[in-house]
This record gives structure tokens, C-alpha cells and sequence, in this order.
């Protein structure tokens, strides 16, 4: 095995631009994303994705090492546990940080067979955006949206919440609406928005509502909700609740697309 | 209406009390929590709790002042706008910060009729936890359990994860285990663990499982799951999905908690 490089000053310049990468929720400039944890490092060699390059903590990084051994061509690179914890994005860092290069999807690989595709319309948190895209997964959703003025799914904290599904989920991101609008309805996808039960305007319940056939789940912004232009293109689609005023974006995405997952496998 | 009270100074013992319990994740030391947000203003102001102050930034008091008009035992206190960013627990601080002293609740509390109760099971996001009791109140559970070693309720993040329903769900924390254990068994409560489906030993699916008779639904750590203790005593209940190994804890929370309430409607 070559000898690992490392890297001991924080003014190097990869660990600046990952740093930077970091802080701005977005790509590093050479266009590769930050996957922190040994988890996603390993989703991430088991993806499709070309893993760029590798940054272990010293005291991880046998185990690093250990983790990219079957792919002789993933450089190491090593560096003080006191320097990766100030890059790192997270309270705790397990010391390892895969380079990734995402995967490019076209718009029609989000669209096969009964396509059940989630567009993200200006979700702000990481943290809901990812789990969305997991949860997306698994339950057999075809694609995702990442609608302008959405947080980036290559943000560092998007992909953690995703637990590695950005890695395999085909999407898009940055369209703007009336595009994704346009897409959406080329490709005969019946468009469903969430909105809260006590919206006032009368909304489909969960239940009453027909998923089997091609559609699109529209998720909108934590506070704001779904915005005009595709609402006005989509039924609005509710989860009864009582003596609450909405569900958590996350939650609520997870339990639309598992009742489709439901009546789904259902037909079947 | 008498004129509000002024603090200016950040070495203010109040505001320094209010900065340490935001920090740490607790109450204050006069066993306060800090609920930040004019929706979580308005949830306490409307909730059976006594909320014993309203710090509002300067440029926001008029709008405070008119939320509180209606209760006029509570005092407003206004500081400068940067004073508040600077003790505020989000990024953009909307300038007011109720102080809440919260419900207390007895164990019999949280059983009543067909009980539906959620433990949280060492859960260390805060979001997470506050997402679960938004949406266990929203599908009609009846009580939370949150367990020694997980997020404290009175987090300033899980409260408003849970967007004012920690002012209403009953619960209790800091229970050990075994005491959860002997007082579900005690209330004659089924219990379920929700493990991840793909976690080798064989689990219930989730639409195999009546949830329509009392039940407790035991949500575990984001990267260790249920503890043995509980688990031994519950049957694994997991959500059959592909190629992700397991979802948010809260999502999963929200699944199941929804396909409860969908059994008890029906069965009604």
C-alpha cells in the first residue's frame, strides 16, 4: 500500500476549500461533495459515485484505510484529530471524510414504470431534505426534485440525514418551478402538494387519495408550505391529524409515501 | 398596560440564567423553559402552562406585548435586538423568547382509554425528539416517555421541534428502564420496539401488527436503537422497506404512530 499523505497545516489548501465546502452547504470548488462518517464512506464505495479521495483523522486511519482497501485507487490522506474536528461539520467527528463525486442524473432517469417522484419545494433544513430523499428510498420512490431555493443536496448535512440515498436516489436540483412544473406534467405525473389539515382550503385526505398511478408528492417549505405556481398545478393533499396544525416536513413526506408504498404493493 | 421593563446589560443574571439553560439543553434555575418563536409564544400563551415572562428583542416588543395583552399577569421584558440575537438558540432569532414553566404530569396521566404511549429511548437530537411528540399528539397518543439518557423535553430545540405540543401531550423524563418497563407492563400496555427491517432478527411488518389494543411504541437511539432492557420486554416491530437500512427516528415514529391511527378509525 503507498504511504498515505498527510496534511498538518489548516491553511493547506483542499482542507480550506473542504472547510469553506462545509460552512456554505454546497460543493468543494472542484465539485465534489463532503460524505463525514465512516457510514457514508462506505455507502459511497458501494454507490455508483466516484470516490475522490479520502480524509482520515490519525487515529482512524487504519481503520480508513481498512474501509478503501478493495479500491486501491481511493487516495488517503491524513491528517491531526485536532484539525479534522475544526473541518469537521459535526459536534462529534468520527475522523473520516469521504470525497465524492456526485452522480449526474438526467431528468428522465427519475421517471420509470408508475413513477412516484418527491419534489422538495424551498425545504431549508438539511436535516428534512435527507430524510426525505431516505425515506424516498424506501418506499420505492423513482426521483427526486430539489427545486431552486431548496437546500442543496450536497450539503454536507443533507447527505448525512440522507444515510447515503443521495448516493443511489436519482435527482435533479436547482430548477425552478415552472420547469420542474413542465416536467412533471410531460411526463403525465398527477401532482399532489401537502398542506397542513387546517389549511382552510378543503384537501383530499391521505386516505381518499389514489397513489398507485404515476405521481408527484410536492413538499414545501417548513414554514411557507408549497408555493403557488405548483400548487396551482396539483391537488392539495392532506394527513388527518387532530390538535396539531401540521407534521414535521420529514414526517410528512415519510407517511405519503408510505401510504403509496401501501396501496401499491397492494395492487400488486 | 405598565411600562415594560428594560434590561441592556449581558451580564444581566436573568439573561445569563436564560443563555445557560438554552446552552445546556435544560430549565433555567428557577425551572423555566425557554420557548423561542412567536408560534411557541402563542402555543404556551393558549396551553394550560403559566408562562411566567416574554423577553422581547426591542424592534419586535409592540408585536409581543400585543400576544400577551389578553393575559395581563405577564411581564415583558425588552432588550436590544443584538442582546437577544445573542442569547437566542437559532440563527435568525424572530426577537422573542417566552419562558414557560412546564406542565408536570402524573404517571396515571398517560394512560387513558385505548393507550397509545411513545417512549424515546435515548434519542440525542432534539429535533427528532420534539418531532415525535408533534406527531404522537397528532395521531392521538396519549402520553410520551422520555427515558434517562435521552434529549431533556425542556431542550430549548425540542420544544420547538414539537411546535407547542410538549405543552400539551402528557409525559415524563428521566425515568430509568425499568421503571418505564414495570409501569407500562403495570398499565397492561402491548409493547413494541421498532427496529430497522433489516436488522436480522425476524421482526413483526408493521401492517401484521394490531395497534388497535393499549400499546407502547418504543423509539430508540439514532445509532443504537432500542435498548436490550426495553427490547426484551417488547416485540420488534419494523417497517418493510427497500435498500435503505433504517429511517429517521422520527419519521419512523410518524409511520407507525399514523398506521395506529388508521387501525383505530377503522376498528371505530
Amino acid at each position: 500500500m503507498p504511504k498515505a499523505e498527510t496534511i498538518t497545516s489548516a491553511a493547506n489548501p483542499l482542507l480550506k476549500d473542504v472547510r469553506r465546502a462545509i460552512a456554505r452547504g454546497g460543493l468543494t470548488e472542484q465539485g465534489w461533495c463532503v460524505a463525514e462518517s465512516f457510514h457514508l464512506l462506505e455507502e459511497a464505495l458501494r454507490s455508483d459515485c466516484v470516490v475522490r479521495m479520502v480524509l482520515a483523522a490519525d487515529s482512524v486511519r487504519s481503520a480508513a484505510e481498512a474501509h478503501v482497501r478493495r479500491l486501491p485507487g481511493v487516495k488517503v490522506v491524513v491528517l491531526p484529530d485536532s484539525l479534522m474536528q475544526s473541518i469537521s461539520g459535526t459536534e462529534t467527528s468520527q475522523g473520516v471524510m469521504a470525497l465524492v463525486q456526485p452522480p449526474e442524473w438526467k431528468l428522465e432517469q427519475l421517471f420509470r414504470g408508475s413513477s412516484l417522484v418527491v419534489v422538495l419545494d424551498g425545504l431549508q433544513d438539511p436535516g428534512n431534505a435527507g430524510a426525505i430523499v431516505r425515506v424516498a428510498e424506501a418506499f420505492g420512490a423513482t426521483g427526486a426534485l430539489f427545486l431552486k431555493g431548496t437546500v442543496s443536496p450536497f450539503n454536507a448535512k443533507t447527505l448525512r440525514a440522507s444515510a447515503g440515498s443521495l448516493f443511489r436516489v436519482p435527482y435533479l436540483h436547482g430548477l425552478d418551478a415552472s420547469l420542474a412544473r413542465a416536467a412533471l406534467q410531460q411526463n403525465r405525473v398527477a401532482l399532489y402538494a401537502a398542506v397542513p389539515a387546517s389549511n382552510g382550503a378543503p384537501a383530499r385526505a391521505l386516505s381518499d387519495v389514489d397513489l398507485t398511478a404515476k405521481c408527484g408528492l410536492i413538499i414545501g417549505n417548513e414554514a411557507r408550505g408549497v408555493s403557488g405556481d405548483l400548487r396551482s398545478a396539483a391537488l392539495d393533499l392532506s394527513i388527518p391529524t387532530v390538535g396539531v396544525e401540521s407534521l414535521n416536513a420529514a414526517v410528512a413526506a415519510g407517511i405519503i409515501l408510505y401510504e403509496a408504498r401501501r396501496q401499491r404493493a397492494r395492487k400488486t
